[in-house]
């Protein structure tokens, strides 16, 4: 566990850094059912790997660009938010990137994030974590994404005090790509991403909860993600369903 | 005015053609508020030009398919039909081609809607046989869009006589492409659209209604659709709304 994450589990917020004492005060209220109170002229940020990213044509970067939006569940929300609270002139970017995992999320954080000035900033990252390490081709620990996730999650809230940060849980349905070897590692960088979300103040958006709960007799695991991984145009349009009840009171 | 057509109009359902019999029984239930029972296994088809098509990939015709959906209104009904009624199973196409008019359809109908044996159809049809012809690359009068619409939702009824069939409101917004030349003759074949889907018992879905009623001071026509043709992503987030609203009781 690097310093400064065991420096805040040990010893509370009260002894933090300047960094972790703004998170603190800016997320008290957030706390309090996680609501968020979307403002007129407010910036919007997914950022992810490939679910978040969804085919979104690098070339459309203008906010509400729906070429740029993708066709995943950024978009589905994009055109929620912006249609039910037109007034408020929203500008909603996705920059979500294929691939990703956190340590690819923290070499372009500055451009790709704090130098768009996010009010709300939505992080899923993580199942490429695992899965390029199962594939053997990246040897990140779950500690390392915990560590990881957490430092990146710390300069968000350093840089940006004033930024609402909402982290979606990794998910995985167990069909095609998703097999037995995925297990317990996965469990464990879910709860870990729970764990920074906790600390961090950060809105925990219970994306594996919801698509769980959406199981049954009727409904397997590839109604929802053909491949384990990627979600349908349903997984998406679930999704978009958590991500705005994660946002409201 | 086409036979067909005149027939219909002097002379009412009771001694119309067979195709217009079996119409107006299947009917009977639908007007009576215009509730669509989305039944297990059903098959939901989107046709239309641009604003349907809205980018899908032609390669991709598998129904629920999120690349084949586009990334319009479909995608964003798609996604949540998908996730709201998992268990029904539902089976959703997107054919809408980018440019087509009336004719064009008419062309296509066959392959492109009869042989999908569609249960729900859903068309959006009439800007290009305005805009095609302001332009000078079509020469269709409005009375050619009206009589041709009907002829297309006859084809369909006497083919599928249990399909329930959607007629959407071609609009504009008054920005961008949109020139005063195209009025009133675009306010005439919006009004031929309405009689059309009346005469033919189908569901009418008020898209030019709904997106006037939400234009006001702080929100002009060019949020809806920046080219006053093609909706923006709040714009398709509006169209969604609207036609779930449409097949809702």
């Amino acid at each position: 566990m690097p310093e400064k994450y065991s420096r805040r589990s040990a010893l509370g917020l009260a002894s933090a850094t300047a960094a972790a004492a703004a998170l603190s005060s800016t997320k008290a209220s957030a706390a309090d059912g996680y609501k968020v109170s979307l403002q007129e002229g407010q910036t919007i940020l997914f950022q992810g790997d490939s679910i978040t990213d969804c085919r979104r044509d690098r070339k459309h970067q203008r906010a509400n660009d729906p070429r740029g939006l993708g066709s995943g569940y950024p978009a589905i929300v994009a055109a929620q938010l912006l249609s039910q609270h037109a007034e408020l002139g929203l500008k909603i970017h996705n920059r979500g990137i294929s691939g990703n995992k956190v340590p690819d999320l923290a070499k372009r954080w500055k451009v790709d994030c704090l130098d768009l000035k996010p009010d709300v900033v939505s992080i899923l990252i993580g199942v490429n974590d695992i899965w390029h390490k199962l594939n053997g081709r990246y040897d990140g620990t779950p500690e390392a994404y915990r560590d990881g996730y957490y430092a990146l999650l710390e300069e968000t809230m350093t840089e940006l005090p004033d930024a609402t940060v909402l982290v979606c849980e990794p998910f995985v349905m167990r069909c095609g790509a998703v097999t037995d070897k995925w297990f317990p590692e996965f469990e464990t960088r879910r709860a870990y991403a729970e764990q920074v979300a906790r600390e961090a103040g950060a809105i925990w958006v219970p994306f594996q909860k919801r698509l769980d709960m959406s199981l049954n007799d009727a409904v397997g695991p590839a109604y929802w993600a053909p491949d384990g991984v990627h979600p349908s145009q349903a997984g998406h349009g679930l999704m978009a369903d958590e991500w705005l009840k994660a946002i409201a009171a």
